[in-house]
């Protein structure tokens, strides 16, 4: 194996590939970065016990300046081999595998010889078929993964629960998470062939849509049964599935409501971060909201035995129905709120203090629901 | 005490002073801000056991806009008064101190009541005498500072190595630093009535230049005892002086030398960053020189016995002198070079393989030196 190519390029897709690659893991060889040189161009390959992703350099593409004299594969060190290449001196590198998986790089005045591991015993990527795919826009996918992922569980106590649920029917995609204090529903329109329901680990997720870079302009996923594979670009992304039967969520959200407050959720998330200032002190972490629907004045609450109080007079768009005092975890409410994006007007319904309330676009009311469990304090 | 103030200018202000406050102290008041509040306008305070800083905002100064409706003085815990005041909504805020120390904060709609402490029971600032000052061009005491501060010891086993050594007398100022490995030097021309021989620990030294925004042009430097007061703009920087004797170090810089090599500093830098990402993983660390005087080659070799190895052949202006074969710890030539700046011409001047080296810029000889011992291989 020895090749020359553009050091730029190269870096470009080692960094992606690298989101794969764990310095923990307990099985050497996963720590190494594989390259794979066949005729038509390099395959770089990472990969951990969750997600594996490789990226296609193509010799085709002239601004690669990719030039093979042999092919062949090596499985290189992940950590030293990304800092040695983006430490050389030249514009492009030059690679060569000798006897033993020696290694030799050579840039300008710099050369180096890294030990190699044979990349035979590299373990296969999972295969999934890639006939029927679905294609997303990538700003709407993204959109869905960060509207959902937040409300994912950190607790391996039920593992279903760290993963966003999609089930894909004539409806469209409905997209949940859930980690039984707050929820988070997603809702959009494609088209399939088939009906899926499947559970993505959120970490897969959160990797996923920071490996997705701006220029990408359609995303494709390819779903087996215990895999599912995402490719943009020269880039393929396998995620793991969870096992098991995800809970049914959609009793959880409620239809009508008896308190509603229109906010610019910029502003009240504002609001939020001041109030939680105190709260995160406090023992329980929890901020009361008190609405007077005659007064038409809403205020929030939070203290710290320790360090004082403070108080929010809250600037809303409209408040309709009745009076109310409920308590609640500032963060959850927080995530919920930079979920929206930026500037969104957005519609909070309450039905009793000890009922859940949610957290919805105007704009979008079926499609998007933010859902959160209040705390009782009495 | 009760005052308004413009948002923003009190930050800035803040945001220095927090520099001397540590949230790990055991004394428990100094985990706060102190606030004075006299007729002429505000002074925050902030200590630790080695430095302390003030920082005045002026009634005078209209940008400030500072309404003092009664004087007084309160500490309130750092952490949160920051983050509270950072966070607020108005572009000014007003702070009332009610009973028992408690302390109302209101901007906008956002009303915060924080537990503060009596200042009565805040440690008093020490006492410098600022007559007899001496006065920095800002760039060049920065300079002094970020070429020495890089050799202190951060052992606690011999004190005085942890500080730079400032030397005041009618040559000027030598600055020296070294933690009995690598030794850093530099000598300017100031005029002082006075003769000084200081030791300002190097922590206080990296805080100092910090706190320091480029706006400042001059800084101003008295002594006392076992304290120095840095002032600049509206900022009283205090610092310990480490107690004991420095060790002499002129006799340790050679004066002549049998091999000479000259770089540019930045090149020179490259090859040893690209050198020493091998040593990091061997478990002495440490890079050999290679020198051929009749060849006219220069070549640096690290090696990992576990990664691999690196050969570079260095890019140098000119090479006189003797062969020679010298190993050293490239993390104490990475910071040596990063001293110069940019892309500086240096000298590099060898005697043997056991003996210092020194580096020097060569427009300025005499009053800077950067010097290495080397490390025995055999």
């Amino acid at each position: 194996m020895k090749f020359t190519i553009d050091r730029t390029k190269f870096i470009n897709q080692t960094n992606n590939v690298q989101r794969a690659i764990s310095s923990k893991t307990t099985i050497p060889i996963l720590t190494g970065m594989k390259l794979d040189l066949a005729e038509n161009g390099l395959t770089i390959t990472g990969s951990n016990s969750d997600i594996s992703i490789t990226a296609f350099i193509s010799k085709e593409d002239a601004d690669n300046d990719l030039t093979i004299e042999s092919t062949g594969s090596i499985v290189l060190p992940a950590k030293f081999f990304n800092e040695i290449i983006k430490k050389l001196p030249g514009d492009n590198f030059e690679l060569e595998v000798l006897d033993n998986n020696q290694t030799l790089i050579k840039s300008g005045v710099s050369e180096f010889t890294i030990n190699g591991l044979d990349a035979n015993n590299y373990p296969h990527l999972p295969e999934v078929e890639t006939e029927d795919q679905l294609v997303f826009p990538t700003d709407l996918f993204k959109e869905v993964v960060n509207q959902t992922v937040i409300a994912v569980s950190n607790q391996e106590s039920r593992p279903v629960l760290t993963g966003v649920n999609f089930i894909i029917n004539p409806d469209g995609l409905t997209s949940v998470a859930t980690d039984s204090h707050r929820l988070a529903q997603r809702k959009i329109n494609i088209t399939s062939d088939e009906e899926y329901n499947l559970i993505i680990p959120g970490k897969s997720l959160t990797e996923l849509v920071r490996t997705i870079d701006d220029s990408v302009k359609e995303i494709s996923m390819a779903i087996s049964e215990n895999q599912v594979l995402f490719s943009f670009d020269n880039v393929m992304f396998y995620s793991r599935l969870l096992d098991g039967r995800y809970p049914e969520t959609d009793r959880l959200i409620p239809d009508d409501s008896n308190t509603t407050l229109k906010f610019d959720s910029s502003s009240l998330l504002s609001s939020v971060e001041r109030a939680s200032l105190l709260s995160h002190e406090s023992r329980n972490n929890v901020i009361k909201l008190e609405i007077k629907g005659d007064e038409k004045k809403a205020t929030l609450f939070g203290n710290s035995p320790e360090v004082g109080t403070v108080e929010e007079v809250l600037d809303f768009e409209d408040l309709e129905g009745d009076d109310l005092e409920i308590s609640f975890n500032p963060d959850y409410l927080k995530d919920a709120l930079r979920s929206f994006g930026g500037s969104t007007d957005i519609e909070v319904s309450f039905t009793s203090a000890l009922h859940p309330f949610t957290i919805r676009p105007v704009e979008n009311k079926d499609n998007f629901v933010q859902l959160i469990t209040p705390v009782r304090t009495f």
